[in-house]
């Protein structure tokens, strides 16, 4: 390949310097200086992968602090985990960066991996850099570990089962939109909460391991309530209702839903909440929402599944008529 | 996260069309539906990991065949796999694609994974699609196994061991110079061998998993022969010593050099051949040139280990004496 000119620090001193210290406590990385990464999964556990990719101007924005994108970037991957009952064990990490990206902005983003390595009890086992013309592009391949047969899919949800939602929906949509100016300050704590949820989302996975085996389906919300419940409901066969008056809201967006009902909208299908939609029967209700209470978490019931019917979801207003969505989440492409 | 312009076709029914089908055959990939992909690796197995990226006008010319791009970018992750001794199994896909993208590079692209797919007997496991303004950017991790404790490192190197290179060296580099216009034509055949060379490179996995109890070390060669023979050098505490007569060469590579001198340097420092390099004491090398011969391979000792000296490797020139050279290998970034 054309020979490029010199970066500030060739890929071989990147990595020296900053990512071979992030994949210091995980022996299979094998110090990043080999071609792949080798592990055992322990006898009786599964292996879960899953990958997740963000790019400057559309998963986050180009100047958002890059320690925070850090975060968001292990965080949607770890989400995925929390929602199939896995424990995080490690990833491997592609970094597609501008050739003048400054090692300010690595040294940040570095900081921000291994700041949630130590919070998630995670490792880096390896990547890839290469650089690009393009937008800072970030992929990671996240792995978790969950006992045989266990791992929480979306397919297992049965028509009469709840429908509960983890923490509260529609926060990070309002944080972006504050981001953006297309929403005034609401004062400057419920500003912070409202941004620091689209950009430190938490992921639910101490809730996803402990329901593993009472929950009949789960999903994390990434393109919004609507949408990621359609998976649940189009992979088990059902057919699945919200009633949008139990909807999960936090102090901020409950005032903002209280002045205009377009945010109520917005708590239904904004992405980036990464909370956990589970389906669960009735009998198992209790015993769930006593169990996230131990986690410091609530877990509400927003609706129910039913029989398979034209569209995968509907939702119910207050008045117990239909509310019509002009869309049901992000379409990510 | 900002909502954006319809693509010709969405995510998901991107996903449904051309990425499902490639998943058919693994089942824990979970038909793509679900949030993550679960599997087992069988008792006795390790897993092997690895990751690569390529970024249209660096990795690939963007006007390439998209199923020799598809192609490539698997085998360069497959011939990691290759150079741990691993049997590769499946792999995840993380696609940038500009949003002005045809369905008939899509088409071409996942036509070459299918393709390769079937050659290597591996399934796709899972993915991401996103959009960019940039130029296309694809990474795949792959996934490989290997008995436990058989993984070949790079850095079981001893001084004295011999060391062997698979195939011929500096096609790839030939190939990448023809396309670009800076080699002349050397007549169809040998323009079409040298191409293919570059865009589709062999991973030596038969060879990799056949060697893993008689090499002391491997390593692929991406970024070049003194390069990465460097990585197994450093990794082994040793000093590497190549013998530029003995490099094997394909016979269009031995007319170039035969006419230029700077061609033999190509073959020493060319990336892209994705051949194995094997280090093993000499004791080994009938056995193991047999071995290769039964996959109709050549194997062939170009040089040995040796204590560790100043730089990793020092490369003899035919006439006995030390070859300087003005680079030793590829630095991505």
């Amino acid at each position: 390949m054309p020979m490029p000119p010199s970066p500030p620090l060739g890929e071989f001193a990147r990595i020296e310097r900053y990512f071979k210290p992030l994949a210091a406590g995980m022996p299979g990385a094998l110090g990043l200086s080999d071609d792949a990464a080798v592990f055992e999964v322990p006898p009786g556990l599964q292996l879960v992968v899953t990958t997740d990719a963000m790019v400057a101007g559309r998963h986050f924005l180009a100047d958002d602090p890059p320690a925070e994108i850090a975060a968001k970037l292990l965080r949607v991957n770890l989400s995925d985990l929390a929602a199939m009952g896995a424990q995080p064990y490690g990833y491997t990490l592609v970094t597609s960066l501008p050739r003048t990206c400054p090692e300010s902005w690595l040294e940040g983003f570095v900081a921000g991996l291994a700041e949630d390595q130590a919070r998630y009890g995670i490792g880096l086992l390896g990547g890839d850099s290469v650089s690009t013309e393009g937008p800072v592009t970030l992929a990671v391949t996240a792995f978790g570990l969950v006992p045989r047969g266990l791992a929480l899919t979306r397919s297992g949800g049965q028509p009469g089962d709840l429908v509960l939602v983890s923490g509260s929906v529609g926060d990070a949509a309002a944080g972006l939109a504050l981001l953006q100016g297309r929403l005034g300050s609401l004062g400057a704590e419920d500003d912070a909460f409202l941004i620091n949820r689209l950009r430190r989302p938490e992921p639910r996975l101490s809730l996803g391991q402990a329901v593993r085996q009472q929950a009949s389906a789960a999903v994390d919300i990434s393109d919004g309530l609507v949408a990621d419940l359609g998976h649940i409901a189009e992979a088990s066969g059902c057919h699945a209702v919200i009633e949008a008056a139990r909807l999960p809201l936090s102090p901020p967006l409950r005032r903002l839903v209280a002045n205009d009902s377009v945010w109520l909208a917005t708590a239904l299908t904004g992405g980036d909440d990464y909370e956990l939609v589970l389906t669960a029967p009735p009998a198992r209700l209790a015993g769930l929402t006593a169990l996230a209470r131990t986690l410091g978490l609530a877990l509400t019931p927003v609706g129910h599944l039913s029989e398979a019917a034209g569209s995968p979801v509907s939702v119910i207003g207050a008045d117990g008529r239909p509310l019509a969505l002009a869309r049901t989440g992000w379409q990510h492409f």
